[in-house]
């Protein structure tokens, strides 16, 4: 089984539209390879694949992995596809914008907590994914799932915020439990954990963080000042709901002295000197044992 | 001033992420050149630029479009962008889930019939985009806005029918006024038409359409039952809103004595055999004066 990294950057991606600062001008200018918004498939050429998050690049991001194209010959007839499932950890445009790609009668399962599946009601545009070939599976907390043969999928609490374009009503407080979600991912030689949004690195959260041999942690910010630096925005790390890297708080210093095996940032904002490996940060990040996710990157699970 | 086709193909894209059928199979083979959805960039560098229908594909056309690009030293600082506004024509998912990718507080005008922009306001998600930066402009019909210097654009009605996701509670007839609308701009030199949804072709249609210089009409589907035969779907080009291209109350027919210096189809589905420059279909296109739209063509207004 395997893990493909269908998106490594955070909302907006690298580069971001309208930004011609901080690392998207060093793509725009054609020193540094642009990256899709975070997104995972996990699976295998005999199982299918489940996508975890549905990035507003989803349909690009497919036609960029082969793993998910559909097959000529197939038994299901010429509309088939190898992705049997999505799971939305939050419902951040980010994660569930990409599910409007994903109409045209097809067979499918989507899974998320019960609040995240609440709001996409409340938007009849996703009604376009018929009921009648989409399913909505609302998850519980910790409610453990098998969307394909030989993966298990937890979804756990992680502190996070509503979604930007509920803070009027939800609030803007970063320490909400029940918005945002990690992922386990369990398979018969591995546990994988992604976390691609996390407010808060507390006892229960580093605990499992010990027990995985793979860990793909939120990277959005490497300081929680730095779209401020950059000139572009006036938000900070926390404010977004973003534990920065760098912080006393954050994940290297406090997932140091955790034996997992390999650690990878992802979901990074294109604020984040780490996106350049020839960068101070990025050469932090590495001598403390951890590396980034790229576009296309795949892990054996 | 000039227009920029960011996306010639119709909702889904070529190739259709579940689709291993019609033209998408040689796009998954390597023999066709992928396309994304239908949308154009109408401006200059000097003005600016409008988008014309927010398709789903807009980060990727926007970077694939060095006009959209931000600029470095831009005197709103590193944010910046040369879209002033967009244009949104209908309500489907393949004309507005674009605008998903235009947050991040950036001043923007969106213009569209009242009914199509109180459809977004029945989303909360669309909320992400700030109103104290982005300001939306319901349009009458026939109403001509002035968004950037030099371009003047009026929406007028084409029979269409209602948005897939609202078919349920609006119906799935395609009579319909006011769900979907034409386009005519309008240069000190030129006049065009996109059309990129058209159910009738009526006298009151065909008499604007006698007064342009260029012309982008609905490419969706070359022969009424195209889906079926491909085995791609069940619905005909009709039940999808679409006047097929073929037929005798259809675009060859009616446009056939027309003066239009330019025709060219726009909005193609998968399905459609003209995107293959060797088929029959597109030769009975080119013979009848037409040619086709692809990702990136420029045309001079």
């Amino acid at each position: 089984m395997e893990l493909v990294v269908l998106g490594a950057a955070a909302g907006g991606g690298l580069p971001q539209w309208n930004c011609a600062g901080g690392q998207s001008s060093r793509v725009w200018a054609g020193s540094l390879e642009p990256q899709t918004q975070a997104s995972v498939a996990v699976g295998s050429k005999e199982t299918g694949y489940v996508v975890i998050n549905a990035s507003p690049d989803l349909r690009q991001q497919i036609i960029l992995a082969p793993q998910l194209h559909p097959k000529p010959k197939h038994p299901d007839g010429v509309r088939n596809t190898p992705i049997k499932g999505v799971v939305v950890t939050n419902a951040d445009v980010d994660n569930v914008a990409g599910l409007l790609n994903l109409r045209e009668k097809q067979d499918l399962a989507i899974y998320g907590p019960t609040k995240v599946l609440e709001i996409l009601r409340d938007n009849p545009i996703f009604e376009v994914l018929d009921p009648d070939f989409v399913k909505q599976y609302p998850l519980e907390t910790n409610e453990v799932i098998r969307p394909i043969k030989g993966l298990e999928i937890e979804l756990f609490n992680v502190a996070g915020k509503a979604p930007l374009y509920l803070e009027e009503s939800l609030g803007s407080e970063s320490g909400h439990l029940g918005f945002t979600s990690g992922i386990e991912l369990r398979t018969s030689s591995s546990k994988t954990l992604i976390i691609s949004s996390c407010a808060e690195l507390d006892q229960v959260l580093l605990e499992r963080i010990s027990t995985a041999d793979n860990l793909l942690f939120d990277g959005t910010v490497f300081e929680d000042k730095e779209m401020q630096n950059f000139g572009l925005g006036v938000k900070t790390g926390r404010r977004m709901g973003h534990l920065p890297i760098s912080a006393a708080d954050g994940p290297i210093a406090q997932i140091a002295n955790h034996p997992v095996f390999r650690k990878l940032f992802f979901h990074i904002n294109n604020s984040n000197p780490i996106w350049d490996n020839e960068s101070d940060e990025y050469k932090t990040i590495q001598k403390a044992g951890w590396d980034i996710c790229r576009d296309g990157m795949v892990i054996d699970l």
